[in-house]
């Protein structure tokens, strides 16, 4: 089975915040948000396993800061772990205000999306290694995170999600 | 404090899958829909407090069947709980192929909404009153995905989230 | 011949205007309404016939509230009576200012579509059974404005349109 | 009070019909073709009057020729005639096959726009002078289609229709 | 080889300027005027040879006066001269204030574009003939223009375009 | 006068090439990708001197390898040198094909932006120092090229273009 480098599929991808994207107060709308953070994650899953991808799941995303009209958002996008035939993307998010000169953090999210062969059946995806700390811990991470997402989809029973279950008991 | 029932703020949303909402599979884009989700969820938010009110969070979401292209997407959002300044959103989502006479379950989300006033500062929101026992059970389990949503956000330690760590140690 | 209910076919439809939608006044452009109308009919027409349907002709329409940018547009679509290859659909637009909580008629219209088999050619439909007063008005008020239909487009002589020219010559 | 010729007002449109415009049969949709008619309509009606002008209603349209993707669309407005507010507006679509050379018709319709002061008020608008044969033939038109429209948005009685009456009465 | 008209390819479009295609300034931007050049462009150039047309090159595009929100876009295009299988199509933009009643140059361009046929291969484009002073003008720069074109993408070396170093010696 | 790197203006953009973006033959159209090098070229000229700018002028673009549907647009823009009150922006542009593995160049493109203060006039931005040696090689040819650009808009004559008149008589 081929491995392939987490940051190889590392996609970086600028927008600017025009007045159909915003509501009433001239911030960006989660909504919009979410579609570019999904373009981003496909190209991203793309990249890693060269085939066409679909979008399965969302994990939680909490929008800290709101993004102004005008200002650019920076969307980082890249392989974070791969299961059998799905990815975990992970994502960042900046807004960046470029008459003030400040750039800060809007949003972090996982999303995962599963490889898709000609028949449209999923098909198996090459492995993720991770390079330097921050992906180590992003790649361990990501076993907890597929446990939530199956107990939250109600496919596996909390009590079989051992990692996920000891943040709960010994910490 | 005014009370106001979940079903009074309830909102329906059809749309048509258009060749610019899809893939190269002929499915709609996940950030599509989510972007259609978070519209009716703030129109379902706008019609429970009265004002303008901004995505805060967006809980874990799994895509559960892929809606094809000229199948038409409902979307159903009402608000199923309200804490001091945010209204969770319950969410619904339906694809329906008109040729075949067949509508069928896509996926469903729990968006969380804040209420802002005009300084843009948080505001209070009307209490929901849950009317049957599925917005009863939905209002119950509020509580759990809230503390799911703080833990991940890292505002609240899991120690702390007494519903949810229920689930792991008694199920 | 199979007869459906003309509830069968309702679509609700809401929308927020965004800047994108309105004019100098920030009022909702009346084509843009005109294109959520047209997607709402052919989703009802489709909903009562089961194949592709295409607009043939819109009846007058009179736009009596503008509606405003952060406003929410409800459009309710159902299809009011078939002829043999084409359905009339009777469409109610409301605005809504989920801030001062009024909720006001914007304009009512009859767009007409026609059933289309593989081929591309008219195909027939199902008839329409009208199931309350307002349904059976609107049911018999179709006749008239088919009339006028044909007579404005030339495939009618006035005096051929017996229902309609009773309206100019006894009321 | 300024009077000004028909001819003044012309605007022509070119529109080239995309994947996003069209529905499952590679037709424009009826609903982004009066999107397009509605602006072209609103720009002709502003070179009337010279303010901002705002859609009041629309006559009866009928669709005769679809038009293909990758046809070209033909919009062709200008003022026909001008009431004390309010303006009516000509609108006439072809559609072009670009590869096989043929220019086709497809609808013809009639807008009415309102001129609005800045308060939000209808005010006067200049005159209109048809030039030649079509231009008088439409603006003597313009009256009866006025009465059938105020007939239909029930701001007058059949009977006093003159003008229209007479069609059903001598014909 | 079959000869045409240069005004028999000529194309009228024109657009009214919404919120989303300004930047803070109010000012339309660049790229969303470089889009509707190009669609104005391939409808001229699709109109001169009857098949489909791209986009091969763009020339300097100076924007001398900046159109505002709410002004109308006139756009005018036309083939100006014919080489082998490609056409240079020439573009002038105006802008309209139709509430102040004037009318500006906005900038004029010169786009290249080149006929395919079925296989994606180039084929030849019939010749242009010009009809006009300005026409006969424009046809001739075409061909310093050409020159300009071939040097900038580095297919001609600057002393084999005798047209154009003409320009620089003897001027 | 303050001095900036020219990789401080560094920005990536990447997208996905949909349905509509496309034409006939499913490529990217060209308009459609001007308007992306324009929003990435507003962002760079944005960061290297933190006011609004506006595009000025657009250089030659050579679209030598069309970017197919599905496809990724890669888009990298960065001032290239700065004169009094507007900067030089280098655009290149490559398409990428996930499924086959492969990044292809598409063009390569030099745009002009002017800085804009409060009251809509030009003001004076940073200089730009070039880092490294394909930097100063566009740092240097900026002259060239602003002298090509003023004699196009007939802003300078031929013969006081000393650095662009010397590359047709020397070399």
């Amino acid at each position: 089975m081929i491995q392939k480098k987490s940051s190889d599929s590392k996609v970086n991808m600028s927008e600017l915040v025009l007045p159909n994207d915003t509501n009433f107060y001239g911030n960006l709308m989660g909504g919009r948000l979410m579609y570019w953070m999904d373009i981003a994650g496909a190209i991203a899953a793309g990249k890693h396993c060269n085939v066409t991808c679909v979008t399965v799941s969302v994990d939680n995303i909490s929008f800290d800061a709101a993004i102004k009209l005008g200002h650019v958002v920076h969307i980082e996008a890249q392989v974070s772990r791969a299961f059998k035939t799905s990815m975990e993307i992970h994502i960042k998010v900046w807004g960046e205000d470029l008459t003030q000169q400040y750039k800060y953090k809007s949003n972090e999210a996982y999303l995962t999306f599963v490889a898709i062969d000609s028949n449209g059946k999923p098909r198996p995806v090459p492995e993720v290694i991770p390079d330097n700390e921050e992906e180590k811990r992003i790649y361990d991470g990501a076993l907890r995170r597929r446990q939530l997402r199956l107990i939250l989809a109600k496919k596996m029973k909390p009590e079989e999600a051992t990692e996920l279950k000891a943040l709960f008991i010994h910490d």
